[in-house]
């Protein structure tokens, strides 16, 4: 990208040309691999140098005391920590005495290849040791999409001018030193070292370990086990100890001859399965691997990504970089998501520790829209993973002297893990953002199996805390009083709009949903009275208006507070929250993150066309967008309201957020949430798609300067794909029977012939005269004169 | 007192009559002995059975760091807590090899008795050890109000049934082991022995201890001395070491013979001064000490206190258990400000560890009242003290991006120790609670020179922070948003009446003393610009008003919100806060303590006749009175609205909040603002005093059940004897010239000679039946019950 010149501009990779240490950390989170299960940052094989190595495991946690200087009733006391499981990238090379290091000798050329088809990251390297003996590095690694619970590395050493002897240490390493975090350091204490030994053992070229956290009373295995296919001299020495496994092999190889061997790594996990089993597992995980082999891990990956970009892929013309950034999204997302299966998505996936690998709402609210369209399976894993916790919410909501379940702000587990309140148990919303992610699940699939099974009870305990956390007023307005809505730079306010509205149709979808699954519902224990109860609320949900602005106040008050000085704050002073007080934040109209403007878009239904316009510009002058989960949201209402070059810039800035380490903090992962955002801008603001009541609904337009825009969505059984050219959409069913969408509100029938449904003109003013303003120095970058079109000398 | 027998119902003491180590923590408390520079709690002279020992300097503390799992901008990074220094207390016993101790052996008789007359605590004992020794031991405690740094201790042990073997150890022991705390365990962990060694030293009868504080690098000394009256064959040893320094004293005593002897304690500390130096000033106390002897220091206490009581006591007559609290109220408030002298008065005095040993509002707003009618020059020290803390409350405002000062919500030295910003830094009403005791000692007393000084600086620097923190919005109004008031259940509102109305009145305020004082103004930096601003803002001040209910809000939206359920919260849920989570109690009606009835007090020409009865009415029953700075406001604005035995009931809470522990917490410490409410609700409640614009005004009546109350003020060089009995006040000056006040606003001139008035009806409807009501369960005892008249039984 521009802002990082050793990453070229391609299609179907992310390719660095130069090693860049001030990168490293960012480099690491952009080229980690994951498939949901396990996840290995993009650390260079040898280890060093390394900035935060990484393995993790889905799941696999500490527990650490949350402190408090004055303690409060209902305060998390116990938080959960994602920790670093046995390294399994590791494979250190010793060049005749000398350690292969990047950072000493003369690296002559390096290369790392994400490759988004293939599903592989591959690296060259071609050093010259200090000593003066030049070898060629090459690996290809990948954490199977296929095999759950298997990682691969392909590894090549070549002599180039002369004869090398060559040691090759293949490890599997626990409790790695890590950088100090900017936590509270007596917290880091705990997480130093978190895994206690079990059991090691080597034989041959395999190793495994047992290790087991002490907190949280987990058992981690990781094995390994290797092919390799060398010179006959080769002598393999394997060893384990507590916390590391190495299998070394020496070899002298001659000018041109080359060490090809490929490290099967496999992993396991539990709370509940003895260390036998869990060895077994590992074990039979290392069994499947050796019988797929090297390349029937490839062929496996390269089939389940080809099946995923045929149903998933979107294309577009005229911008290269976001043709680029957006499967780089839509990979990550995937890897995210793919095998979660029934563990959260955490906001930074497996690339990262960032937020502790804590979820938190933006699964449901952001990336589970993708996976819903896309991998719908996966959906439905992300939200039987919710129902997993309801245990929990049900436990949470009672501490708090509510009625049904308290999804957790932040968690691994489904244990509340927020230890600030006001920005954290009371943002309740999360529990209809869960009831939303379910109902355009079930509406997008038809799944009625998982609607009895999972989809009623999460709606039904979800609309119970809501009737019990509302109340009626005088003038019997159902009221919601005193919680912190998406915007973080508020809290605790009364009536915020977003969470409102998504609680009213938490509790209309609850009653649709029970009246629909009438036996199930009787069998949960929800009766006329209780569905009456739910539908009332709905009914007389409080909505404020501002009549003299003519805008939706965010919460009840909030125009009527003062307006940040933002002309008055420095470049320098944002992100906002680390340079003023919560207090002052609170109390002024400054929004971190689209909060009205997201109720906007996914309760699109509560907003005429002309409140969403006002309030788009109202709200765009306040938000500085402090959060990766701001960008795209805006793009979609800024594409809605008719403000397509501002949708664009926006669409960029989301879809750019890890590649150009636009928040500063990709070092710590990726931004899942943002990552998906790109798809969501693409396909909801560009696209215009909406679901309402089981319909699709489309209002496609290309801002000026892309040519094309081509996406495809599963629905219903269907696969429908959409292709914007200028002046014209052009609709058609990829598989599936005929199904009926709308185009600008015209109804279409949709069949595997092609549709083509021109564009109604936009009735605007001058898009840059009419353009809504931000605050001073927070506009988002033109896209205008950044764009980069494809060229030759791009392509692969 | 009723509910513990062994107190005694006596006028001028507290009297115990029996040890019952069930209330042990509490008497320490109730009986401990202060001049606000040093505090001894009531441990028993031999030190065990003890609860808390505790020896407190005033400013002497500790820094622990305040731990957050998840950190904020501007969040105090270090905490500050008292600590227990020397023990000058202890004088340990052995009788015939049995360590003196009331639990074992035979305690035939245990008296206990705080003298508010006298200002010591005595001590009697008869006692048989295990071993069948029987002695009389007496003591006599005192901690001077003359001489600052001076304790004394007068001992005495008779033979009694043969001769004994005794040896008295006269003990200063420093880092006592405490009893765990309920804090975290890790800020304990720092405290558990905060002193460091520096020097010890023993001579003759002599010892001296200095001690250093680890991180807040304090210097403290404590020294004592011996006077001794014993046989001729008396052995005496005096040893030091690090943590302790002990003279003992061996000595066979024949049957009736007794050993008398006086143990002299002094104590100095200091940040800055060096050993040598505080050894000086340790020393130079003893020489003092030494000067003046046992009857000189008695003689001087008895002195310094008939001068107290002759300008400041309080007559109740009709309810003896009232007129004793009243006496013991006014004795702790004394001991708590007496000798503060430039350092803070803290919450619970020098009389047990609670809070942190941290000084809050309540300083300002409930001790600052009675000592500027009483003891003006200690109420000019206390706020000399805030005055001396101005630059870290400027340096915290800049902090917040505020200007002016922004006073800590708690503190030992003028830093922020609150880590829970919602009910600690957002309360900024502290601020006005500082003007508004400025402006009240300033009228009450016309110190010009302290209006210079100090006062002008003081409220210049307060009003210029509620102008930085208000705005005007589009109405013209001037708006405090996200504050959070008295009322610790509800936080971070917009336009909290109290704060308003206190912001109010500093800004008119600031505006006056500066136009008085227009050369200290132009030194100062204020121009006719900024007191124009604050006259604005002032002007506009927003005060909410809900037109539907008739009532004010306490804050924009209060009276909107759900109500508490009472009905289904049990008497085990009280207090509301450690039973229910801050979010559900903020967002319902449910009010703590007096906020907008606080308000009404001190505010009262801001709210009409009718509107008083209104709110009162309505806040009756919401208030569930979970602080203990409530009861006495209530019984203010009750007996202003009328409710004359609700008053009564109110100022019954107020005055036996730690006789009767009725917190559960007097362990701790008293609660010195409590007792000081003690006297506001005898003097501001039935005696309707008000001050405004430098005038006093009274509307005197009496409940049903007292008879006569008869009270002092200090007012203006004058000290004014305000006596009421049924249907009649009695205004008499006992110092100064004549002075016009208002009796049920019509002007009197009071001189010498006593000026009766009548008591104007009360027209209201019959009490009972329109008696305001409480949530259920939370009504204050009804006194007419449980009234104890004063008998010749009671009678010393």
């Amino acid at each position: 990208m521009i802002s990082h010149p050793a990453f070229s501009c391609e299609a179907w990779c992310l390719r660095e040309t130069d090693l860049d240490l001030d990168v490293l950390a960012q480099s690491e989170s952009l080229f980690a691999l994951s498939n949901g299960h396990i996840g290995w940052r993009g650390n260079l094989d040898e280890g060093a140098p390394y900035e935060l190595p990484g393995s993790y495991l889905n799941g696999v946690h500490e527990l650490r005391p949350l402190p408090y200087a004055e303690a409060g009733y209902g305060y998390p006391e116990s938080g959960q920590t994602m920790i670093n499981v046995a390294n399994g990238k590791l494979i250190r090379l010793l060049v005749d005495d000398e350690p292969f290091d990047v950072r000493y000798g003369t690296l002559h050329s390096h290369e790392r290849v994400l490759d988004f088809a293939a599903g592989v990251l591959r690296r060259n390297a071609l050093w010259t040791s200090p000593a003066g003996r030049t070898v060629h590095v090459s690996s290809t690694r990948l954490v199977s999409l296929v095999q759950r619970s298997v990682a691969a590395i392909e590894y090549q050493i070549e002599a180039v001018d002369g004869p090398v002897r060559l040691v090759i240490q293949s490890e599997l390493v626990v409790n790695e030193p890590l950088p100090p975090g900017s936590e509270d350091p007596r917290a880091a204490a705990v997480l130093e070292s978190p895994l206690r030994s079990q059991m090691h053992a080597s034989d041959g070229m395999r190793v495994e370990l047992v290790h087991r956290t002490e907190l949280s009373n987990l058992l981690v295995a990781a094995a390994m086990d290797h092919l390799v296919d060398g010179p006959d001299s080769m002598q393999v020495l394997s060893e384990s100890f507590t916390d590391m496994g190495r299998v070394s092999m020496t070899v002298i190889l001659e000018p041109g001859q080359r060490l090809r061997f490929v490290k099967f790594v496999t992993y396991g996990w539990s709370a509940e399965r003895t260390r036998q089993e869990l060895g077994d597992q590992v074990d039979a995980a290392l069994t499947g691997a050796h019988q797929s082999g090297w390349e029937g891990l490839l062929a496996e990956q390269r089939t389940y990504l080809d099946d995923f970009w045929a149903r998933a892929d979107v294309e577009v013309d005229g911008d290269a970089e976001i043709q680029q950034a957006v499967r780089f999204a839509l990979f990550h997302v995937l890897q995210a998501g793919a095998r979660a299966e029934r563990r959260a998505i955490p906001a930074k996936g497996l690339t990262g520790t960032g937020y502790g690998g804590h979820a938190f709402w933006d699964t449901e609210t952001f990336v589970l829209p993708v996976l819903t369209y896309t991998v719908p399976t996966a959906a439905a894993y992300a939200l039987a993973w919710r129902h997993s916790t309801l245990q929990p919410a049900l436990d949470r909501a009672a501490q708090l002297g509510m009625k049904g379940a308290a999804f957790p702000w932040r968690t691994i587990t489904g244990a509340e893990c927020s230890s600030y309140w006001p920005a954290g148990t009371a943002a309740f919303h999360v529990g209809a953002d869960i009831a939303d992610a379910l109902v355009r699940y079930m509406n997008a699939t038809g799944d009625t199996d998982f609607e009895a099974k999972i989809g009623l009870e999460l709606l039904m305990q979800t609309a119970r805390f809501w009737q019990s956390l509302g109340h009626h007023d005088v003038q019997g307005r159902f009221c919601i009083d005193g919680v912190t809505g998406p915007d973080e730079y508020s809290a605790v306010a009364d009536n915020n709009i977003y969470t409102n509205l998504m609680a009213q149709h938490n509790l209309v979808s609850a009653v649709e949903v029970a009246k629909r699954n009438p036996d199930r519902a009787r069998e949960l224990g929800i009766d006329e009275e209780e569905m009456a109860a739910w539908g009332d609320a709905a009914r007389d949900m409080m909505v404020p208006y501002d009549d003299i602005l003519a805008v939706h106040p965010q919460a009840d008050g909030f125009t009527a507070h003062q307006e940040w000085d933002f002309a008055g704050t420095s470049a320098e002073e944002y992100p906002l929250l680390l340079n003023f007080p919560y207090f002052d934040l609170y109390r002024k109209q400054v929004v971190k993150q689209a909060d009205l403007v997201l109720a906007m878009h996914l309760r699109g239904d509560a907003f005429s066309a002309e409140q969403k316009a006002a309030n788009f510009r109202y709200y765009e002058r306040l938000t500085v967008r402090d959060s990766s989960l701001s960008a795209c949201t805006q793009s979609v209402m800024a594409a809605e309201v008719g403000h397509l070059s501002l949708a664009y810039d926006y669409l960029a800035e989301a879809a750019l957020m890890d590649l150009e380490n636009l928040e500063h903090n990709t070092r710590d992962g990726v931004h899942i949430a943002s990552l998906a955002g790109t798809w969501i801008a693409l396909v909801a603001g560009l696209g215009g798609m909406r679901e309402r009541g089981g319909t699709l609904r489309f209002a496609p337009r290309l801002p000026e300067g892309l040519t094309r825009v081509c996406f495809r969505v599963l629905f219903q059984g269907r696969c429908l794909q959409v292709e914007t050219i200028p002046g014209l959409t052009i609709y058609q069913l990829l598989e599936g029977t005929a199904l009926e969408i709308f185009h600008f509100g015209e109804p279409v029938i949709v069949t595997k012939e092609s549709t083509s449904c021109p564009t109604p003109a936009l009735v605007l003013a001058p898009e840059e005269a009419n353009r809504p303003t931000q605050p001073a120095g927070r506009e988002p970058l033109l896209r205008s004169g950044r764009r980069r079109i494809r060229t030759a000398k791009d392509l692969p």
